[in-house]
């Protein structure tokens, strides 16, 4: 019975104690930046892996790599399902490689079981989704979002970037290749490690993202004159670092009550000229802003750069606003979550929706294709941390989830 | 008749403009940094000068570069007169210099006026007051509070500093043999910019300065936890940054309202890991604080240390506070301010008591004898900067304040 079926546990489990190995830390984390000769190794290991399964493998012009477990039917669309191998400088084993991993045992199991698809299954590990060069690189890749100023940004100096691709067999003039005509696809999906404590605290198995955060950074500068900090007068202080202290807060305070389930974070002050006996001139913030909806993204930006402008007048300071990235906000596909919800239903795992605040490889696909997403329990919510991990009983549940919603899809459960 | 003996305005004029163009910047500023090759050349001119003057040229060990009017009484003391040559980056051409000129135009006075003197009179220009390497480096080295510390510190490399100082002819190893004896000093009397605002706005000519505001400087670091800024919940974020923010805020309001004089700074801000998307795990800022009574100062640094304590439990980060430097505020002594005001009365000028909000030498010789300081008007209060300027008339009257302030101490107006 093909409800039956379920994931090779210990199969997948030795794939992942391997796969950490590459780029092992002292501390237990792992490090494979992008394009580093650990995140190379990695892929080398897993083209072996889909050469193994019996799978072709694939790679496209942004780097990003394959298993194809094709149907009969030519012709047919592609149902990818991946994530990504690469990680943060020290992070952990979880984030990404248990979509990438979970994805080919799926393939394994139904072609192991000689089942038939109406589509080409295909597991993907997306180019630099953490952004060691540029982040989503694979999936803008592939959804056709990648230009040559991502690579030759007048303002920076891409050479290194330029060369790392080349190490790694990409070039540059061609990434644009890799875009995929959208109707040539089924949909994404794609298992992930939540990075956050909700499902923990909520007690359940697994969250079905309803959303992806839209996501703006910023940097914030405020202007003010530098002068002898002892000698000039209260009321004629012209403190840059004091009315970006006060915006720090307010904007801390006030975003997140004005805009449920709006986050703001200042990340970075750098301060001029940074003496003891000086009036700060110069405060420049690194800030960014993230909510679900991107209607509200937008009118939470307006209040953000209002309240700087704000604090600016207060302070009798100047303020120049720059934005550094707008990620929009992405919705996951209806029918995607409602067949991961039938899915877990059917398995008897408890399951529930969840807005998504970190950024995934499926940001970029949901624009371009019917995309879902699968969250499994983080323990304690720590991600981006040699500390990050889930439950052995967690990967294999939300393993099992994503084989049944391929089947789900397929009309087969 | 003494009493109408004035200083010879354009041949003090001569000389300053003469000096201005030793280290002068494009932008009309000085930059005459202790020890550089400009500083020496100012040294080797001044001492130049003192030789033209007639009067004996004395350096000590310390580098503090002195000439003296003898009088016949070899076993007299001494009356110290004067201040510093060396000058901030790109500072103006006032600070210091005006109090080091006007010094020597005094004593050529007197000496061609054939006066006698009940005591040795002495320009003094000392080393570094300015703190390129080590702020008030001559006159701590006169006083006594000079040691090895100072040019060796454990924590710091001071290799480029001792070079500096054998460039200049400074051992290192005998600065302790600067110190005089402080019953060899009759007193210290210095002329000075005001580097602020106060005399122009009272329009008065002369600043007869009563104390010398105490100044301690702090590193205060707050320490939080880095963590994913989206996915962690807002309750149990760990900004280091937002506490240090809020005690920024609470320190620049509260501080001078609880001490009336009082004055808080917070130059500089440095935050660890510095991402748009990390919350901030460490923030250090570089803090000051000023008064112009040593226990209120002790006062204020108690309650600076409670704020950032209380700040950092309240968002539950640690906090350690290291003091960096305390220079004990001083009081200028009542006789040498009397003969001050004295001398103005009698020259007609209008004079009015201030506060020193900078440090100044006479802060460390007024420990050591009595010591009195003369400011006049800086024009807009603007100091360090290439436009620091005082109006001409000002320093001449200022400088006509100090011969008669001499002459009173002689006993002889």
């Amino acid at each position: 019975m093909i409800t039956d079926l379920r994931i090779n546990s210990s199969r997948l489990r030795a794939d992942f104690d391997e796969l950490a190995e590459t780029g092992a830390t002292i501390s237990g984390g792992v490090s494979r930046l992008a394009l580093s000769n650990e995140d190379l190794e990695a892929r080398a290991w897993f083209a072996n892996k889909i050469e193994e399964a019996e799978l072709r493998v694939h790679d496209d012009d942004a780097g990003n790599l394959s298993g194809v477990y094709y149907c009969p039917d030519l012709g047919a669309q592609t149902l990818l399902v991946g994530s990504h191998l690469d990680t943060v400088p020290n992070g952990g084993r979880f984030d990404g490689t248990v979509g990438v991993l979970g994805a080919l045992e799926c393939i394994r199991m139904i072609r192991e079981a000689g089942i038939k698809l109406p589509f080409h299954l295909e597991v993907i590990d997306f180019t630099d989704e953490e952004g060691n060069w540029q982040g989503l690189f694979g999936s803008m890749g592939l959804t056709g979002h990648l230009s040559a100023e991502h690579i030759n940004d007048a303002l920076e100096d891409h050479g290194p970037f330029r060369a790392a691709l080349f190490r790694a067999g990409i070039r540059p003039i061609d990434v644009i290749r890799a875009r995929r005509d959208p109707h040539s696809l089924r949909a994404y999906l794609e298992l992930h490690i939540e990075q956050g404590p909700r499902l923990e605290r909520l007690q359940k198995h697994i969250g079905v993202v309803n959303r992806i955060v839209g996501r703006a950074t910023y940097q914030v500068t405020f202007y003010g004159e530098a002068a002898h900090a002892a000698t000039t007068i209260r009321t004629e202080r012209r403190d840059a670092l004091l009315g970006a202290a006060r915006f720090i807060i307010d904007a801390q305070e006030k975003i997140p009550q004005l805009y449920r389930d709006g986050i703001f974070n200042c990340g970075n002050a750098e301060v001029k000229p940074g003496s003891f006996n000086i009036i700060p001139a110069e405060t420049r913030l690194t800030v960014e802003v993230r909510h679900p909806e991107q209607h509200i993204l937008s009118q939470m930006e307006d209040t953000m750069v209002k309240m700087a402008q704000d604090f600016a007048d207060q302070h009798q300071l100047t303020v120049i606003v720059r934005r550094a990235l707008l990620r929009g906000a992405a919705i996951m596909n209806a029918d995607c979550i409602a067949a991961i919800e039938r899915a877990c239903d059917q398995l008897g795992v408890t399951h529930t929706q969840l807005v998504s605040y970190a950024g995934h490889d499926a940001q970029m696909l949901s624009g371009f294709t019917p995309t879902g997403m699968i969250f499994i329990p983080s323990v304690g919510g720590i991600s981006h941390n040699p500390k990050e991990s889930s439950k052995w009983e967690d990967v294999e549940r939300g393993t099992n989830v994503l084989l049944h919603t391929i089947l789900g899809m397929a009309g087969l459960v």
